[in-house]
């Protein structure tokens, strides 16, 4: 895992690290599907206008022009940009398609994203993710936000990572909380309590004081709320401890209950409050959710998202949402760097079709058609060469099996792994269950 | 399918379209993988030096850059481009990563390619291809331009579309044949050729003798050689007819009667020896491969490729290749757009587990969790509406049974479509497996 990639910030797998992401991506997708959701792609670019709607990201935003188009200096809002991410281009596209969709529509959608920030452990300038949504049209019953937290930690079990664990807040619970003891700029508390994890509560509590001026009081209030992290519902009595009464208060208090209520029977241990989740974007009006790996927190969140009443809007018909977004890339550069897991071997192939001498190519390959039709993938030798080469050419590939038809028609199949030999009958013959398609194995 | 998309040129599916692309892509994946091509992903950005190496397209190429970046004026070597195909970024990828590569390495790549053609009917800006290539160390045996042929001729008999024709010629057969007759400047004759089609023999006689130099007598061996077309091997004799004798036309006459030979009898019909075949990318040396849906020829190239003898080299090592694209979007348009295939319904969902009070959720999630783990798509709904209401969402999104447990636990399950209704076990109940997984079925 020492190669660099040739572009920092654009990994490429080798065929090997790609098994283990495409398995990862078989797992989300089946997940997904098996959960009712429909695969949505949307373009790649969508006009700067739409991408900075909703403001303080443009640094990071890939444009794109025609190389011999004159007119490439001035960007106007027409002008193209490729997506961040892929909640922006679904809420373009939920109000474009409108007409045609059933609400609650579901959708997963896993795509390329691109940003242009300075590449690290963990942030790439292209990477994949994998995202799922339900959108109402005018209104969206709560109970999607348990339901998505429950998808997602179904389908993060499935992957071949360490323990995990979804960390869920509402938006309004802090909000009505800050509102409650006085403070109203709740996008400012929310962007200082953002940095909890990073400077620590002094610092936190020293932001409060000069940026929002709130009084000592207040900011320890807040830093209080912020230090509760449950597994269960007890943060209620926690938050009701601290004696503050709001009405939004109790509005997210009842919310946040009935998610880990409903989550902490379903995938104990998996999902816990923590009322320190503060998201950065603007948009959520509810439930945010962030994901760390255990063990690996610095790695930084891995699945995040939330509830948004108004991200699309169309004339005076709102669609609220709520969904959660996997960062496929950051999780499978993870999981190749430590080793978490590894493909069985690096081709498809489980049989290599040698050649006796070179006019038996294509009987060689009715033995392979007669084999592929069951599901097997095989491939043939291009030259006769000698056996050994033949055999090295599978070897070298981990290909398992090797096929040999002598040139009175006889058919055997050795398993180079273990050496052993047998008569064979392309009609019929099939590898281990274990052995057909190359599998992704967690290691250690 | 009278939708526009939003941004001409770069199409987006409804969910019931995508489906019939995700079978598409689903399709090749296995046959692919059957074959033993293993999966490659390229990062969507290359140099534009990389891109424009091989020259002549550069006005398709969109350039990528930051967009708060001042320095977007000139766009130098290093400035980055979304690739316009994938064979450019396979060639480098190939390059940087041959130590970890065993050779001949066969890999199959599906993904978004992007030029900033002016769209129409089967051109779009943004569109996925789906690449076969085998690439060797120095040298590349033959037979593998009979086998490309051969997998992609399985490739595309087990997609929803018509009845296809794989035209195969030979640059070697055309260019030993031009100098044969006296015509030196093959990628000028190549290049009149090409427009056969287009423009007709006699104008293109026209531009052989004008822009060439070429005699009339000339002109007509050039149009007599283009105007071969034989499902069988017989086009040899009737090049040889023609009475031109070089070493490099035997050469491609001996070759390309190879892949006919072996192709026409492992895929009758489908695969023609054509030598007006000419593909415009002057860095195939051998084989070329077009494609075309028969009754559909106006659409173009629906899958295209050949042999490169020198794409990628390092140093004084050089990696020899042959391969194929098709051109996914191009089909699955003319597929919608023709009904020639449709998704048997919208959504994933084979069962829509009602709530018989708002209380149930939980207990509905149970059942759903038992059908799921029999890897079945199962929703639960949202609400405790009325029981007709839930039945209409299940309809409205074709999904074709409905759970129901009453408050005493009994479970029965509805199939909506025919009215039916009986008792069943969330530990065992399973529907037909056609109803399983929505299916993609021909049309008409």
């Amino acid at each position: 895992m020492a190669r660099k990639s040739s572009l920092s910030g654009f990994p490429e797998w080798l065929p090997q690290e790609r098994l283990v992401e495409l398995h990862v991506l078989d797992t989300l997708r089946r997940t997904f599907e098996l959960h009712g959701f429909s695969s949505v792609e949307t373009r790649a670019v969508e006009t700067v206008g739409q991408l900075l709607r909703k403001g303080e990201i443009d640094k990071e935003v890939y444009a794109v022009s025609r190389l011999q188009d004159e007119d490439t200096g001035a960007a106007g809002d027409d002008s193209l940009a490729l997506h961040f991410d892929l909640t922006v281009p679904f809420a373009r596209y939920v109000v474009e398609n409108a007409g045609h969709l059933a609400f609650p529509f579901r959708r997963y959608q896993i795509q390329k994203v691109w940003r242009g920030e300075r590449p690290q452990e963990g942030r790439a300038r292209e990477f994949t993710q994998a995202d799922i949504d339900v959108v109402g049209d005018g209104a969206l019953p709560f109970r999607y936000d348990i339901e998505l937290a429950l998808v997602i930690a179904e389908a993060l079990s499935a992957l071949p990572i360490p323990d995990f664990q979804l960390r869920i807040n509402n938006r309004k619970l802090a909000e009505g909380f800050y509102r409650g003891i006085g403070l109203t700029d709740t996008p400012g508390v929310l962007r200082s309590i953002d940095k909890l994890e990073k400077i620590g509560p002094a610092k936190v509590a020293e932001l409060l004081k000069t940026e929002l001026g709130a009084t000592a009081e207040q900011a320890e209030a807040a830093l209080s709320l912020a230090g509760i992290r449950t597994e269960d519902t007890s943060f209620v009595d926690r938050v009701r401890a601290l004696g503050v009464e709001d009405p939004l208060l109790e509005e997210g208090l009842a919310e946040l209950e009935q998610v880990i209520a409903e989550a902490s029977k379903r995938a104990p241990g998996k999902v816990i409050a923590d009322l320190s989740i503060a998201r950065g974007l603007d948009y959520y009006t509810g439930t945010v959710y962030e994901t760390v790996l255990v063990g690996h927190e610095a790695l930084g969140s891995i699945c995040s998202g939330g509830r948004y009443d108004a991200l699309a809007s169309k004339g005076n018909r709102t669609f609220p949402g709520v969904g959660l977004s996997i960062g496929v890339t950051r999780l499978v550069t993870r999981i190749l760097s430590q080793d978490f897991a590894a493909a069985s071997r690096q081709v498809p192939t489980a049989v290599l079709v040698t050649l006796a001498n070179d006019d038996s190519w294509s009987a060689a390959q009715d033995v392979a058609a007669a084999l592929r039709g069951r599901g097997i993938p095989v491939e043939v030798a291009a030259t006769a060469e000698k056996f050994g080469k033949q055999i090295k050419f599978a070897d070298r590939r981990g290909i398992p099996f090797v096929w040999f038809t002598s040139e009175d028609g006889a058919h055997e199949v050795k398993d180079i792994r273990s050496g052993e030999q047998s008569a064979a009958d392309p009609s019929s013959w099939t590898p281990p269950v274990d052995d057909r398609w190359p599998a992704v194995l967690p290691q250690g």
